[in-house]
């Protein structure tokens, strides 16, 4: 199963789609050496990082965006309140909900990372013609949608 | 972030790694639901697989393979002996370790379960073109190798 010249197309499939778990655990690791000493867990990167992108949010929406439990947003976004990563105002269309945006630090600090996995990103994408690397995320995308339904 | 026109080749790049965490989800989910009623959970469905590919293993053998933990093992190999799926003999080489292999039921089970599941990687493989499961399988591999080193 490892000689790639031996493998078929579906094969080839296969065993791309059985690499999804030691992936992500190697993603994961990488993901937590990279927030080494700065004292972000990586639950926590995963809601600076929406925050980045839209800028400020609600909990709900974060944990809608993440998939995520509800009760693990609610502790992390405390956490980060605590350390000064995140600031809350009163959300005036509700008055329950409380909306979240980055520090001027955590705006800092999450751009520094970002820009460091760009940069890492573009070197390892330079390895495959933009063709292949459509094919990946197309087939990332459809996987994505077919294991969610049934397959039968 | 979701327009596909908009994106570049490094951000396709990005959002597919980003994939993964999800993408395993649902996949587990899929295996759990293919396995619904067969009494196998996910994990001893990976030993299982194991032993039809390799005939026979001690558990250090599967272990390794697996890269999971080697109490996780043994605990699973001891349910599937119990259900009559795995049988052991002693190993001429150690003493210690025993050799485990599938049981003819496991074997009809085993085989049944990976027919179908060739059956809808097959239709799914046949929604790309060779060239675009060939850089999914690539990138996959090579994403697996670079994440498990240093990006620095």
């Amino acid at each position: 199963m490892t000689d790639e010249k031996e493998l078929t197309t579906v094969e080839k499939l296969y065993v791309g789609v059985q690499l999804t778990r030691p992936l992500l655990r190697n993603i994961t690791a990488r993901v937590e050496a990279d927030l080494e000493g700065t004292g972000i867990s990586v639950g926590q990167r995963a809601i600076l990082d929406v925050l980045l992108l839209l800028g400020r949010a609600t909990a709900p929406e974060i944990t809608q965006i993440l998939q995520l439990k509800r009760q693990f947003v609610g502790r992390e976004l405390k956490e980060l309140i605590n350390n000064g990563m995140v600031q809350t105002e009163l959300n005036p269309m509700h008055k329950t909900a409380r909306i979240h945006r980055l520090t001027p630090m955590a705006t800092k600090i999450i751009k520094e990372i970002r820009h460091r996995e760009t940069e890492s990103f573009t070197d390892f994408a330079s390895r495959f013609t933009a063709d292949e690397i459509d094919g990946f995320y197309r087939i990332q995308m459809a996987l994505n949608e077919e294991m969610r339904k049934s397959w039968k």
